[in-house]
This record gives structure tokens, C-alpha cells and sequence, in this order.
């Protein structure tokens, strides 16, 4: 399956195929010098693969999970850039899932003021969501993304092969953001996960997510506007995740929780409810509402007074409303019941 | 005086004046959060002054030098960023030299993905060139801008008044960057220089040299062409550079000795020289050959050839010639006498 995301001189294809990693080289020059950035949780043969259809391959591997995401790990890959002699016609390349996809991406932007990137997603998360659309980015302290770039990919290949080494927990995980694709934008998607086995149909469920957020960022590549749809559930999501220490839960986990506020029909949300259970997703928890509050001020999202949130009234359909902090606590509180 | 950067939708006004520095709220909103940036070597009222006209400014200082402008100094301006409570629609302001305006860019252009930014001069070096065109920078290890980004300012204020503070050496040493620009593209600023007093000159100077480097951007502002030829003099300028240490020699220094091998005709070279001394500039190094060779093979601008280098046969005009390693040699060891 092939996709484009068409933005000007900055398009990109995007190709979802089981053993894609080992055909990258038939899509793009790689005849060059490339950094690959992987993690010690992703298989190491897969950015072998990779490196072995480069002219010449550097792996440099961070450790898994959400501290290489940060700005120690920033210099760590831009220092394994400079020693590997990478120029401005070279290429970085990550073979991971969204931490190693963000992380890779913002070295990308920054060396040498921006060189090409090509990302191969090995999670559900970074196949149906982080590895497109160009926001990469590092943590700063305890507050997600904080620091990073708008970079657009040169190429995504995703192969679906790939997944089948993810844990239960850690393949759930990427399912949230296909089920946050079918709330605010696909209702037959959101079905497809009521009435059959992810697993079975996720080729399906991966392209689909990718449409859905491939047709939202062609129209805003900035996040001026309409492109915020795509942050549905991620306000209370991200305030959970900074209060569990980041990666304690799962991004998608957050995600999958904070979405259930903003679902204003109660049946539609036994109905996500009920697909989280299926899928192994948490469904419920408890908010601490004075750490909610003081993360929300905080949040880059915020403005002095709240928050503009996503919420969906009617399956595959979404609107804006503006929150105050107050109105949030109390959605956050209610919501999950 | 004010000039227009005109790249489109990233368009922003140069205002060259005395005494900019207390009337920047006239000519951009400040009724905001700001995070003013700015070295223990600028007098602290200049920040001061910014600041005052700020809705809520901080002000983050870092340490003199070229050792601020390194992963270490980015993320201590991002952090003050952060605890400053700064919005997307806030704005972080470089009060200082090239460095505080290089190392205040970039975090500008990573923090929450891209803050507005405005560029407050308060050196020669930084008025004549570096705090136009967008490009900002940090050093990795002994790499000069190995690590940054395109980001352009929304407005720059250079207050002339500033430069009075500046040592002798330091006021030189920007200077070095207006004969650069009179080498390339102004025959009339270069004559300037030899026949008039430059501090006397200083605005008209100023605002030559911003126009020759405006004209150059305004046409390739990503430097994929054109805007090359703004690195006269900063090939083996940065080698030097390199070797001294960074912070050895001036950059503008460094730039000086690095334009004398690229002027093709000897008695341009002659009089480039004798500008130099009425400057008080350094007029003569001596190159070792080897670490030359080995700088150049690492540059950032370098193939796996050589290097496109920029070369003057006559006053006020440019041309561009690849030049293989071994001939870059050759001209540094003859190119000085």
C-alpha cells in the first residue's frame, strides 16, 4: 500500500508492506552515508537490514524508552552523526517507534540545519501515527515534545512484519491512536475495531489511520489550525503521562484515557469503552484534580485561561470548544465514570 | 534607517538606529511573555532596557564566549524558556553579539517547535551580519554551527549607540565582515574603508553591508545557491578558527586572514591588506598544511573532493570554483605572502 503526503516540495511517500525494511534502498537513494538511530528494545537485525542497503551505515542504538528523548540523547545522535562524517547530502535514518522516530527526526532538522530523513516505524504507535506528519521532537524535563522542529520525512516505510515482535501491551498501545483516528474522523474504522480482530485486519487499520491524518496535515502542516484534531485526548493524555513519570504508562495508553472526557455522548464512550477492553487498553482512571490543574496551566497547548479541546459529539466527527481550567477539572473528573 | 527583509510570509524590518534598543515595543508587540537572552560581556542595562518595555520579560544570562553556544548553552536558554512560562505566542529576544543571537535563534526556533524571535545587535559583528538571513546555530564539540536551524527574526533593532561600549578589537573585528560584503558585491563600501574613518561611517557601513547580505538571501534564502558566496573568506576562516580554538580569534579576524588566498588579483590583495591594518585586523598567518587538510576534509560545506570555494578577480564582484583539497593547500600557503 502506498500513500503520499502531499505538501508542495516537501512530499513523501508513504509505504505500509510487510518486509518493507528490507526494500528501502529500492525507494530511495541510499547510496550515501547514513546514521541509523535505533533503541535496545527494537530487534537489532532490523536496522542491520537497513544499514546493509546503504553505501555506508553507521547504527548508533539509544536506550529504550522515553529518557533517550531527551537533550542528552539529542547530542548523543548529532555527535554520532559528525563522527560517522555525515554531510548535508547524507541521510539519518530511524528504525524504531515514535521515541526513536522523534528523536532521529529533530537530529535530522537540527544537523547541519536539516539533512533528509527517512523513517521505518517498527511500532502500532510510530506505523499509524508518530512516523508521519513532521512534528519531531525531544522532552525537556518532564514536559513531552517540548523542543524540536517541523521536518518532513523524505520517505516512511512501514512494515507490518515488523510488529509481530511488539508485546500484547506495547502493540495495544499504537491501537489507540487508530481508535482516536475512527472517533474524530472515520466512523468505519471505529466499527472495524467493534466488530472484528485488530490483528487480522491491521494493514487495513494502519493505512486508514494514516488517511485520516494525512488528509488533516495537508491542509495545515503548521498546526494553525485544523491539524489540532489530530491532539484529540492528548490534553488529559499528556497530563497523565507527565504524572506517572514519562513511559510509566504507555503514550497510547494516556491517550486512549483521556479521550473518554471528550466524548460528549455517554453511549459512544461505553462503546470506546468497550473497545479499549477488547483491544487490552486501560479504561478507566483517577484524576488528582490539583496536579491536573497545575500541569494543564503548564501545558504548550494551554493559553492563560485553558484550553482549546477537541471533542466528539457524534462517531467520525469532531468540533473545537475552548475550556476553561475549571470546566476541564470538572470534564476530567466526570468523564470517566 | 530601516530596511525590509522580504521573503514573504517571513518578511521583518532591520532598523538601524541609535538609541533602538529603548523604542523596540514601537515597532513590535511586547505585550507579552519575553525571555530575554543575553552575555555577562554586554552591558546589563541593554537587556534592562528591552525588558522594560516587555509585558513580563526574563532574563536568562550566559556566559561570554563561544563556549555558551554549544548543546549545553541550548539547553539552559530552553529551560529558562520553560520556567519562564513561555507560550507559542510569546517571544524570546537576543540582547548581544553573534553568539547570544545565534545560540537565542535556535532555541527560539526549537522551543514548542518555534517561537517568535527578535534580534536586539549590540556588537559590530552581529549589526553587520549575523543577526540577519535566519541562519542559527550552535557548535558541536569543536565544529562551528554543526547544529541548528533556518529560523528568521520578526524584526531586528541594531542600536549603534551599543557599539561605543565595544573594546577596540571587538568593534574591529565586525568590521572585517563590511569588507567582506565590499569585496563581493560593493566596490563603493570597500573604498570607504580607504579612504574614510569607518567608526565615523559606522551606519552607512552598517546598512551597506546588510543590503548586500539582504539582497543575497532575499534570493536563495535556504543557501541552496547564491547565498554561498556569503561565505567568502570563511572557508579557511573557519579552519583557522578551528585551530585557535573557537573564541581563539575572532571570527571576524578569522574571516579577514580567510579572504586574503581567495583574492585572485595581488594588488586587490594588497590594498584588502592595508584596509586591514588601518583597521587594526590581523593581515598575516602562517597555515599548517596538515591540520588545514584534515579541518577541510570534516567541513561541513566540503564534498568528498573539495570544496566550492568563493573567489574575487575584481573589486565588488564574485564568481564560484570548486577547488580539490590539495589545491586549497596550495593557495593557503601562497595566497598570504
Amino acid at each position: 500500500m502506498k500513500l503520499t503526503m502531499r505538501l508542495g516540495e516537501r512530499s513523501y511517500d508513504i509505504i505500509v508492506k510487510a518486509g518493507g525494511l528490507g526494500r528501502v534502498g529500492q525507494l530511495i537513494n541510499l547510496d550515501r552515508r547514513a546514521l541509523i538511530v535505533t533503541d535496545t528494545g527494537v530487534p537489532a537485525e532490523y536496522a542491520r537490514t537497513v544499514a546493509a542497503q546503504c553505501g555506508k551505515a553507521k547504527i548508533v542504538t539509544v536506550e529504550q524508552g522515553e529518557g533517550s528523548k531527551s537533550i542528552a540523547g539529542f547530542e548523543q545522535v548529532l555527535t554520532a552523526a559528525m563522527d560517522a562524517g555525515l554531510t548535508r547530502s547524507d541521510v539519518v535514518i530511524a528504525v524504531g517507534g515514535g521515541v526513536v522516530g522523534d528523536l532521529a527526526g529533530f537530529a535530522a532538522a537540527s544537523y547541519m540545519r536539516g539533512v533528509d530523513f527517512i523513517n521505518c516505524p517498527t511500532t502500532t504507535l510510530a506505523q499509524i501515527d508518530s512516523s508521519i506528519g513532521g512534528k519531531v521532537a525531544v522532552n525537556l524535563g518532564h514536559t513531552k515534545n517540548l523542543v524540536g522542529a517541523f521536518w518532513q520525512p523524505k520517505l516512511v516505510v512501514a512494515d507490518t512484519a515488523a510488529l509481530d515482535t511488539l508485546t500484547p501491551r506495547h502493540y495495544a498501545n499504537g491501537l489507540a491512536e487508530a481508535v482516536k483516528a475512527g472517533l474524530i474522523a472515520d466512523a468505519d474504522l471505529f466499527e472495524l475495531f467493534e466488530t472484528e480482530d485488530a490483528r487480522e485486519h491491521i494493514e487495513e487499520i494502519i493505512t486508514r489511520s494514516l488517511v485520516v491524518k494525512k488528509n488533516i496535515v495537508e491542509r495545515d502542516e503548521r498546526e494553525n489550525g485544523p491539524r489540532a484534531a489530530l491532539n484529540f485526548g492528548h490534553t488529559l493524555g499528556h497530563a497523565i503521562e507527565s504524572r506517572e513519570g514519562l513511559g510509566g504508562v504507555y503514550h497510547g495508553e494516556c491517550v486512549a484515557l483521556g479521550m473518554l472526557p471528550m466524548i460528549d455522548d455517554s453511549k459512544l464512550r461505553q462503546r470506546a469503552r468497550a473497545v479499549y477492553k477488547k483491544l487490552g487498553l486501560p479504561a478507566r482512571v483517577t484524576y488528582d484534580g490539583d496536579k491536573l490543574m497545575e500541569y494543564l496551566r503548564h501545558d504548550k497547548k494551554s493559553g492563560a485561561e485553558g484550553v482549546k479541546t477537541v471533542r466528539v459529539r457524534e462517531l467520525g466527527q469532531h468540533y473545537f470548544q475552548f475550556a476553561g481550567f475549571d470546566e476541564l477539572r470538572a470534564l476530567a473528573k466526570e468523564g470517566v465514570r
